[in-house]
Formats: structure tokens, sequence, C-alpha cells
């Protein structure tokens, strides 16, 4: 597969919005400019991700959109998804792409070079990098800055994304990162207006800086 | 795959029995006659999951025994498991046997006859059907009894076990049922000598007299 437009990267999460809103959360926040999609299900039975997974892939297949599923690779398997999503807990990323096949996109989350070389090593095609900052929506035991992630992604060479706790008003902190893209959970997830929420990431994104010295 | 003998399963529990002492537990449980085993994680990580399941896989392929995988088709195709064991609540079993493919065991939880026949038209190799008791491990919202049983395995031809709060002392409950097997979690995992257990159970069902008439 080619890889991924990481530019503006949602997170769903079923916490912050209820499973029957989050295909047309998904839809408004694609129209804003979200360039992929990972859902995330933590405590659906495998029928309910199963089911929320093919409802949230009818919308990002009709946008042309790719689906990662998080740590679920049967489910991912079971919708024929564009890729998954791992992390530290979930599944060997060398498993997972060795089951997933050389066509799906694999992500692996980081918070350190020895994970991210690691992570390359074992086939993953990008990174989700974090914590920025401390969020509520998942347990943070690492945070990174804008310079954690230059090292990484100079040192991987692979694609990533900053992720944890950021939002338009605070875009900032990915300057001279290098990240490729901006992975974003509440800021789109919590908004009554999640495709002007989408569109403003994606501005602050590009007047990040995420490209300058640091 | 040739046809499991399910004559006693066992149904593992990390709730009941600490997760390191569950490959040891399930030696002993095969030793004392235990033919089938399944392992269940209700509440690990999936890299837990995929680390206990490597630990039982252990113990289960140098007896010969098949191991089976409860509900997380990721973790059995990541451990090659022999197969895997889905409720309703789980993926469909039609996705899951696709997935798997025809070599692998494909069992599934029913409890009426209607999905024993959409078990049996989804690929299923085998059945568990319960719940026989009430129980502590699972909550259970249908009970069924020995003629429930027998219609299910007379009108679905899938070979099957009763499942649900069984002991050696109350085995009788199966007699009639046409069973093929019994599965059981609490009266082995709870066991101090799982092998003795085993072995009790193991007597108990060839007296129960589940092909006598009703």
């Amino acid at each position: 597969m080619n890889p991924a437009d990481l530019t503006l990267y949602l997170v769903t999460d079923s916490d912050l919005c209820p499973p029957e809103k989050v295909p047309g959360v998904v839809e408004k926040a694609i129209r804003g400019g979200v360039t992929l999609v990972q859902l995330r299900e933590k405590t659906a039975s495998s029928r309910e991700f199963y089911q929320r997974a093919l409802a949230v892939k009818a919308v990002t297949q009709a946008y042309h959109v790719p689906l990662i599923i998080n740590d679920r690779l049967d489910i991912a398997l079971a919708v024929d998804a564009d890729g998954l999503h791992i992390g530290q807990e979930d599944l060997p990323a060398s498993v997972a792409r060795r089951i997933l096949g050389p066509d799906k996109l694999l992500g692996v989350s980081v918070s350190t070079v020895e994970e991210a070389m690691a992570a390359a090593q074992d086939g993953a095609d990008h990174l989700g990098v974090g914590a920025l900052f401390p969020t509520d929506t998942k347990e943070v035991d690492h945070l990174v800055d804008a310079l954690a992630i230059r090292q990484i992604r100079q040192q991987s060479g692979l694609p990533l994304v900053g992720i944890g706790g950021i939002k338009a008003s605070n875009m900032d902190v990915l300057r001279g990162s290098l990240a490729d893209g901006v992975a974003v959970v509440s800021a789109i997830m919590c908004s009554h207006d999640p495709e002007a929420a989408a569109r403003e990431l994606g501005e602050a994104y590009r007047k990040a800086g995420v490209t300058d010295e640091i």
C-alpha cells in the first residue's frame, strides 16, 4: 500500500461520543480535512466492534480515506480495513505484520527512539508518537516534546504523527518536530462541529512550523 | 481438521487462577484426561493474551491436545492455535470461518436450536451448549436441560458439549442429552488437584448415561 497521508489523523473514542454517532462525526471530520481514521473501541464486544467498524468503513470508503483499526487485528481482517494500529500492550508488530501481509498499513505507538527502531524493524509503516500532553482518553506514562519527535523521525526514518492532547490552540508544540501529521481524539470527537474543528486543526498544523529548525 | 475429541473440554479462567499458574493447571488437567483446552481471557491486554496463549500452547502441543482460543481470532492466528471458540457477542461465525480457513476448529456457543442451526450453516465444527446451571464465571441468560441439548444435537447434527456449572456431583444433568462431552471451568480451575478433578469428571461423564432415552 502507498504511504498514508497522515496530515490530520482522527482517532475515534466511543467514550467521548455515543457509538451510533461516530460514523456521522467521522464523515463531518473528513469533510473538514481528516486524512486518516483510526477506529478505537476499548469496551465493545467483538460483535459490537465489528459492526461499528463496518459502519465507519462505509463512510471512509465513500470518501477514499483509509480506515485503520486499533489493537484488534481480527476486526481489521473481518472488515477488510486498510490497516491496523497497535501499541506496546498489543500484539507484537512483527506478528501483526506477518498476519496482515505486506499490503495493509501498520502503525505503531511509540514514545522512545528504541521503540521506534524496533517498530521499523518489525514492519511498521508509520508511528504515533506521544503523549505530547497528558490526556483523559489514554493513560500516559511518557511525555514527549518536539525534539524527541524529531529524533524519532530522523533515526527511524518512518513517517509519524504526534498525539496526545493536541488542540488547535496548542499546535505549536509540534514546531520543529518534523512530524508528518497530527493525531487528535477529543479535539474532534468532543466538538459540536467536527467539520469546523477538523478544518481549524488542519490550518493550525500547517502554521505550526513543523519543519523549522530546533 | 479431524473432529476434536470433546469428551472432557477444559475452559480456562484467569479470574479463578492466577495467569502464571494456568499452564501448570492445564498440564495436570490433561494428565487427568482433558481432551481439549479453550483459553479464555476476558481482561488481558492483547499482548498478555498472546503471551499466555503461547505458554499454554507449549503444554497442549506437548500432549497433542488441541488448543482453542476464546473470542479472539487474532490471538488464534498469532499463536497458530488449533481453533477458535466464539459466542453470540463475538465475531459472526461465517466471518470467523472465512478468515480461519477450513483447517481450523471453530466452536460456537449456543443455547437454542435456532442458534445451533445458524452456527452449522456458518461453518461451526462443534457447539458449546448451555448454561446447564447458573455460574459465577459467565453471565447466564438462558438455561438448558438435557432435552434441549438432545434436540440441538439431533437437529444441528453437530457434535457438542454441555457447559455451565457442571461438576462431577451433578453430571447426571447430561443423562439422555446425547452430548459428545462436557465442558468445565471452575470444577478444574478452582481445584487444588486438577489432575484428580479431571479424572473424577471424566468418570462421572462416562457414568452419566448421555445416550439414554429421555
